[in-house]
């Protein structure tokens, strides 16, 4: 790790979870279809301008903003905090790190209060609250539960170059590791870092970043996410599927990519495991085991390596992208120069599904 | 077609339905290990020669017969008819067709009475009978219920040279079409045939042959395809999942491809529909539909186009293989050369899934 | 079995499946918000006196008929035979029984043609019919599909009071008996019968008829009915969750009974088993067998056995209802009197889970 | 309240979660045949006097022990608390509060060292432990993941006549509610608490206690619950299912109930929903209300309110049962007196679906 993030002399803010992100999409009726017809988030709230989506079992105010805009990118990553003096708390902490900030008594959005924003270490827009409205938590509305509904909203996901540095920055502010992706040199390709009881409230994902790799909302089961998949189908869009539906070697959890029509990636994701404990066992995979990506063996397309959404600072410009230095997991794993285990130890010919498909 | 199969004077054979497949494999303990450990196949009866192995819900003696053998292959493709009388019609049938045939009393496996195989005009052995030992059908069994349960012996997979020919024979032995997959010249690459009130009893498959390309088992649900993929993870043969699980486009069924330890491949099917309505409407697929073979455009892979299992001649000799003439299915719709659609009329830039993962 | 139902010197009808029910609604509008609002049923077409529905995977122009009238009924269990020259078949089998028949060219419901209605010899009106439109089959408009989506109809269930006389006469007619509830003295309860490859097409349950038990469709997994049950939850309709959901010990469904605005009772009912073979093992149950109605041994409300829908004569009127004379199964199996068993050798003392209830 | 529990002046250990039960039982072989053999959970050790039991998911060493003894009931209720000292912290708390407390540095069972178990104010045993050996973590086992799959320890629930004494004191120890039943003149019938981030860790249910009501396992999904009472119908304890399966309305999640050889009470459960936001939504229930309990309106059985296992001192005897003297939950809502509404404001006669079933 080169140019660690230093270590703040207040306390990190205390998180709770993740809790909503808001994007910037190019055209705000065509998103609406995928969210709303496609998907079934529920509108909260919506006007020209901006789309406010919850999940059926949410009782805050949205967990989703989609924004109006002249280029897809993501304009915060925003963390519910415990309480309303843990925004001055991560106010503090970002400005003892030399980070812009930004506070507003009335939120960034509809039904948020008290927020800060900041630009952080890693170049992400974070934003950190407590004060927010409730609205019908629909966990029993089953007169509105779709095949494919979405429950919960359970992750982001975050691209950045230097895994190790950003691990650091994350344990800092608070954030537990669950699980990594190593190889036998030590180089880290990518970490799920959680504060809620589930596998990751975040992960990073090693490559040229900032950028945004996709964000995860959770179905109650697996035959809810294959119908997402029917539908898509269904409704001739197929080619938006981009990954899956498999089973996760890391986190256990089923799951599905899709893109919706700005290219934001969004994950479907169900089943990971508790991670409450103080001591719960932290699962290290080898870059090399076939099955880390997908416990099946199913490869993993390039463009889920390659590709990711711009993210905003807090003018609402791009965030420059730098490049990751170390290797790629792309580059060691798939095709001819990546060769990669399903059987560790097989004394049979090695299973190289990959090769197999190709 | 070149030289179609002239229809016999006498009647056909009043098929019921698939009843089992007799597969040569090298090594019998490791095919018990996958069929009865793995997969969770009950065995009704097993010796040094042979295993004989039923799904929970089925009452005649078996759907599957292991026989150990020199060469992996398929030995019998047996069909249920509906009356002693009717081995008697097969017979009569095959031999106006000039077919090698050869009838037992006793039958040619345990369990099985009065039968009558053929070397059928396409290269097959097919075998037709009557008589069947009723076992347990462990329909209630809950207690023997596995988390990835085949409940059902579903259909047949054949892989012959011209489609059509081995269509019309089918079609004059009392099958019928549901769908089948063409292009705009008028090429068939593949059609499925029922007899039973589901989407097949065995379907044809554009290729070189007479070749097996699958034998498939029906679960009751969806999760019961992802547990066998799970498992196969756990035991780190993962590399043995070729293709799915998906959502086919023909025949609707949620379905996997695994291959056995001698390559024989199994799929693992559930919820077609019901067929058995005189005018059951024929759906027919344009093979460069993206979604005919996977709902939600996953790409096949090569080795799913090419490779398929030998199928024995009466004698127990592997029967010499015919290369298709007309174009395969795989050159036209994989890689650079095969263009395919999503969405047909799209007026956005198609959504070439198969260019996506390249 | 008193006065038996002759058969025929003509040959029965050659019957495909059950196809429809037409059922006679006293509010067109209250019935619509149940069967489309509630359970999703596909409207195929509408007017002010009637409204058409099918279910997903149908392709014919309905399976039920909701018509408006004065008191609620069933007008007519229909049946889809093999050919147009079959309906000739049932008119003239039925006349030859001296029962009143009616044949209309232009069927008595839109989208069906040719159609002969009768009164039978049990007092029920059937209906035979062979040319029907074809509309969409819905089967993979995934976007259309719901969370407790119906996909097929599955079977009608009678009510009769000499259950041995209606079994023999639906025999004549070409039902085979797949299963049946007696006791040891040689009392018959109810038996199931069919004519394509499942469980049934109709039943006939001892008690005051003729009546309609109820009329059943099916879903694809067991999650799809619960989803039934939740949303009538949200819709404060719990009250109209008659019985279940459960297993059925007889036909191994999960299962549920639910009651329309009128208490016409509806089944919801998956994954039954194959019974398309000619040796299809036919299952007794013994009466005293708590599992024989529900596979957990959860009690049959007493409703269950005693409420049902009076069914029309050819002119619109309710049929006379006559009392079943033999043992009710409710009487031997419910409360004081009835002793049931759920382990029957048990050497503990029994489990009788009714009991345990009151 | 009559009699509140005093809130000591320390603090309150800082509790993770519900950990691990140990139940005294009166035929080991035959509670191993349940749990093990019915129920599928894993045996981490056993001896001739104890067998130690974990769920698929878990990472200690025991969720359940089963120790050999002359009664049947429960000898703790333990908590994991967040590190050694917490362990101390319990110990102080309840000196203070005036309670018997036996430390143990080398633990009540195998598998956990140092550990303090309580006589509660309520008369419960309450054990407070950190220090536990890790096992392997069968997470992704599927090699051994069966049809009905216990994933986690879910909750435990308890009898105590005075709830909200109960209520307050859990409040004072860290508990938070998250739902509970009360009826118009404002007395409390049950109550939900939890620590970790679900509906509860532990709930208290109004009755004669101290008792244990139940222990719950978590399963993936809603057909792996169905799969327990199939299974239990296979092997005929279908007399063994005492309420379920069904939907709660308190907690929202998928429910069974069955009777071990020694009638604990165990709960199979799915699905409930999150809770961790510090202002998480409190849900109060109308006793009234028939979709309280059962979300279906199916009726409690009244062995389910009024049975329970008795509860050990620190020396092993049972602890005396004090009568509740507020109304029951059954006597106001089960039968004729007790009268509940399923839509509250019902033009329509009222559907009380218990009477429908008398």
């Amino acid at each position: 790790m080169t140019n660690p993030v230093p270590t703040p002399s207040v306390p990190a803010p205390d998180i709770v979870r993740c809790a909503y992100m808001e994007i910037v999409v190019t055209d705000l009726a065509r998103s609406r279809a995928f969210y709303v017809d496609v998907l079934g988030l529920h509108v909260t709230e919506e006007d020209d301008e901006a789309i406010y989506l919850r999940s059926l079992e949410e009782f805050i105010h949205h967990n989703l903003v989609l924004r109006k805009g002249p280029v897809a990118a993501v304009a915060a990553f925003a963390y519910r905090v415990k309480s309303p003096a843990e925004v001055d708390a991560a106010e503090a902490y970002y400005r003892e790190l030399g980070c812009r900030t930004e506070r507003r008594a009335d939120g960034f959005t509809k039904g948020v209060g008290d927020s800060v924003r900041v630009e952080d270490p890693l170049g992400f827009p974070y934003e950190f609250f407590y004060d927010v409205e409730h609205v019908e938590r629909l966990t029993q509305r089953y007169d509105l539960y779709s095949a494919g509904e979405l429950v919960r909203l359970d992750h982001f996901n975050q691209v950045t170059p230097d895994v190790p540095r950003g691990r650091a920055y994350l344990e800092d502010l608070g954030f537990r590791v669950s699980e990594d992706i190593q190889d036998s040199d030590g180089v880290t390709y990518a970490v799920w870092m959680h504060r809620k009881q589930t596998v990751h409230d975040t992960a990073l994902t090693g490559g040229n970043g900032p950028r945004m790799h996709h964000v995860a909302f959770a179905t109650h089961e697996k035959h809810n996410i294959i119908q997402i998949c029917d539908k898509m189908g269904a409704l001739r869009i197929s080619d938006r599927i981009e990954r899956g539906p498999g089973r996760h070697g890391v986190s256990n959890a089923f799951y599905l990519y899709i893109l919706d029509p700005d290219d934001h990636r969004i994950e479907i994701y169900c089943q990971d495991y508790y991670t409450g404990d103080p001591d719960n066992p932290t699962i290290t995979w080898d870059v090399h085991d076939n099955q880390r990506r997908d416990w099946w063996g199913n490869a993993v397309v390039p463009s889920w390596y390659s590709e990711a959404s711009l993210v905003l600072d807090l003018d609402g410009n791009p965030q420059p992208v730098t490049e990751r230095d170390e290797r790629s997991e792309m580059a060691v794993t798939v095709g001819a120069d990546g060769f990669s285990y399903t059987r560790k130890d097989g004394a049979e010919a090695e299973g190289f599904k990959l090769g197999a498909q190709l």
